[in-house]
């Protein structure tokens, strides 16, 4: 074969092979994000349209289709349909119903953790593959979705995720990981709260990053009370603590969005007019607390 | 800091900085596009508008911007433009107007190579990085541009692209990578040529592959002669080898896509109602042999 | 500095850090020692001299040293002691003496495993550092205790080791890894325990290899109780399967060498002529199943 | 068989295949060797005979040898020969000798680096298997010939030499990394020939570093010249630069060890009692200059 000569080249090809056994987390992070939401107009501190589109990106299902309604038109060329009529198609649309062993996902701001199953042999749990693949999958994907979340807002520039790929070899590991970055979640969304408070309130972006140089939890909880009677039960629940974290928080604390697979109900109209239940595991979008144990008791399957 | 306790997850985080000194090629792959070609009716054996949506998400030009008219609106919250009026944004919108140090690339069917500078410090040279940011920033162009080659074919499903790293120490090894490619194109081209033409014949998938299995490139190019009369004159450049090859192959032979930076023209109306010109360097789409050295003789700066 | 034009080549070294919070073993394993085991005579199947040369070069212990009678001399330069007077030194000999993380070792014919404490920070757990300094060590102590285990028989060439790494993420695993390695000691060993006996009952050594390929353990135990009356109860202790194991084998199995750190009772004499006990932690070689529970149960501390 | 239920343990082994067509370079660096010199009353600043100890360990030749003589003793087992008799066997002693595909290696102080052939396949250039047969190789040889070189003093402690494996792109970049390296001997004995002179005079270690500390290498020459007389004529040659460097250097400077391989001319008995001559490639150790062109020019050979 004529290319044979050249072939060689592909010994230079590392092996990237993830260490069998440990948790593999890929970490989605927005790409100069900063300019791209000045860029489009997004509310701060918190675009709730941005969060909902963020999270579509990781969970949107898979919609099932049959070719003989959805393909276009026959093949241009041999006129004739590629598939056998009527034969359904599952197309994915989304990093997890993409990726079936992502088995818990989370995010917040702009950035995006998914966790594979620790013993998942997906392509050969090559790390570049894998961390190509999500980042690509989610890019793709929160464009597709853009004009659901911003009817009448073009995209003005393209949307980019570098990613990462971590391990962790134990179960403790991984959710002090989770725990991570839901903590951080808490501390930049409170800081975060406070600032746009301020700037709205008339300060400069100097004066108010100034103000709260160096302060603790404390001070930014009473600054919101006193100063902007913020309360958190008149905020949507992405947007504040679950009551049962009872942990005094009196500002509207994001938890960020945890994504696992639950099982929903779909109800289906049969051909004779009646109706038919069918259960399906599907991703489903949380707002808790996943540093206590509490969440995890009640999911024993995710760290099965 | 409240989230401090956790941080030390982070030294799990394992360094993958790319060996200094190496050209670095990062390789995107179609990931499921058989099944996707078939769902939008792709032209076989080659879909031009799905051929130029590929360069377009390898080259596509950033766009200069001026936030005045530019930003859809004022922020929502502080109802302050986020940039100082007037101030120009370059907005980049595909691989090659995202990352400078690409030198060149090289796109046939449904994967694209990327090759950067050797000596390019961009990310720190971080492999995961480079290779999610890439594949990110081709997938989500893709979708961008996807109606603009495809008007009145939504998308039915998330395209996505795998991605690799491969290291190259020396000039020789690789031009031998981009050997390797493109004689693989040929090769692709000339089989999936004489495929689609007995298929559209009137033969079976099955027998098409029958008649050609173990065949060489002569009797390829004899049976598209003799039986369908195609005659590679006739096709649009870049379905066919240059004159300068002289190799003497009759058929419908693919160079692939080469995109290198190139000086262009523009000229531009000037306020006073004359015309001004301006040079500035741009990612070209070329179809030529890469094989030989010619190429490279004509575009040292690329080696160097 | 004169030499700062070139330090831009440190950039080179990669990062070879080991992921945290997993069990590191470093195996070593002999190279050409058909070769070397011929040149210097070992008994066959097994030569104890040798075994004990092993072990010992993986757990000869330090050795307390006054440098006022150590230093062989003063320093020839400067003639002063390099140390103060009277100072201890201790003096690492062997791996285990040198490396305190090692929790444990497992060794067979010419391989000896190292399994490093799952949190050990040793030398920022950078992977060439550790493997070339257990290599390093391990040979060295092999050369320097030579003498004592096979005193008349000079060494002839210079016994080498190579070495790998490998990462065990949680108990289970390493288990399997150590239990791997005992079995396959078990195997070897009873092939070629019979192996030889045909040999020195007069086949040659091909006649030896044809009669025993393909056979189970079940046929090479009836050979051995049979043909050669063989009772491992009149084999020395580490040739032989436990009384605890009651799996019935009638032969020689070698359980290897099992290397953990106890605490041993030395007697001291004292100035007035009385004796001290003092308790000390040394590396001590056992012969035992490491497979079953049993072990573990009794040494929880080696996993904790 | 009985241990397959544990062999999947293999999978955790990482492949470290280091990147084709770079230069392999493997240094190995004494641990702890300021303690190790003063136990064993190393001379300051330079021990040559620790020096021709580090070269022997770098370069020992293999011996050829007759198994009939050279065995020391027929299988206790078997009472045969293991080997035809008269067979000869090469026994490698110590790196170069063993490992073929070093084209050059330079040494200094406690520390030595081996390069390997760009193209050098051996071991399937896996990076823990080169770093620590090195290693492994290089300590037994200096344990073997330590008595040689230090007769009279016995060893007292185990010497260990860690590794790292560094890879070099082009001929450039690794004629910088030995330029560095050079450099670096330089500089250090340039320090350590004024240091000791300082204390041997009298002066304290603390005394002798205050006074150098941040001073350039005019100030040492002059140093050494006008209050020590050192003139580096009458030097053992090793210990300085050779006449053709012409840099004026006044004082002592270590050119570190450059080995290659080199046609060395031995001459033998015949049996009837003449001569016959014959050539063989044998690493053989130079003090030479490798930074400038001259070295490279007059050895095309090896970056070829």
């Amino acid at each position: 074969m004529a290319c044979s000569k050249y072939e060689y080249v592909k010994q230079y090809e590392a092996d990237d092979r993830l260490l069998p056994g440990c948790w593999i987390v890929v970490r989605l992070d927005g790409k100069g994000f900063t300019k791209f939401c000045d860029l489009h107009g997004f509310e701060k501190p918190n675009d709730e349209r941005a969060l909902r589109l963020m999270d579509e990106a990781a969970k949107a299902r898979a919609s099932g289709r049959s070719l003989r309604r959805g393909a276009p038109r026959p093949c241009r060329c041999c006129r004739r349909s590629p598939h056998a009529p009527g034969r359904a198609l599952l197309l994915p649309q989304a990093v997890m119903s993409e990726f079936q062993d992502v088995r818990l996902a989370f995010g917040e701001s702009d950035e995006y953790s998914f966790v594979f199953a620790r013993n998942s042999q997906l392509h050969g749990r090559r790390a570049s593959k894998l961390v190509s693949l999500v980042a690509s999958c989610f890019s793709a994907s929160y464009v597709r979705f853009w004009a659901q979340h911003f009817p009448g807002t073009p995209l003005a520039a393209t949307p980019m995720f570098d990613g990462r790929v971590v391990l962790y070899p134990s179960n403790h590991t991984l959710r002090d990981y989770l725990s991570w970055r839901q903590a951080d979640t808490h501390v930049n969304n409170l800081y975060n709260t406070c600032f746009w408070a301020l700037v709205k309130s008339g300060k400069s972006t100097g004066e108010a990053h100034e103000q709260l140089r160096g302060t603790l939890s404390d001070y930014k909880n009473e600054l919101l009370f006193s100063q902007f009677g913020l309360n958190y039960n008149t905020l949507p629940e992405r947007f504040r603590k679950p009551a049962s974290c009872g942990c005094g928080c009196l500002v509207a604390v994001l938890q960020g969005s945890i994504v696992i697979r639950q099982r929903v109900m779909h109800v289906k109209q049969t051909a004779d007019g009646g109706t038919k239940e069918k259960e399906r595991l599907e991703p489903c979008v949380l707002h808790c607390d996943i540093i206590r144990d509490a969440f995890w008791a009640q999911h024993p399957e995710l760290l099965a």
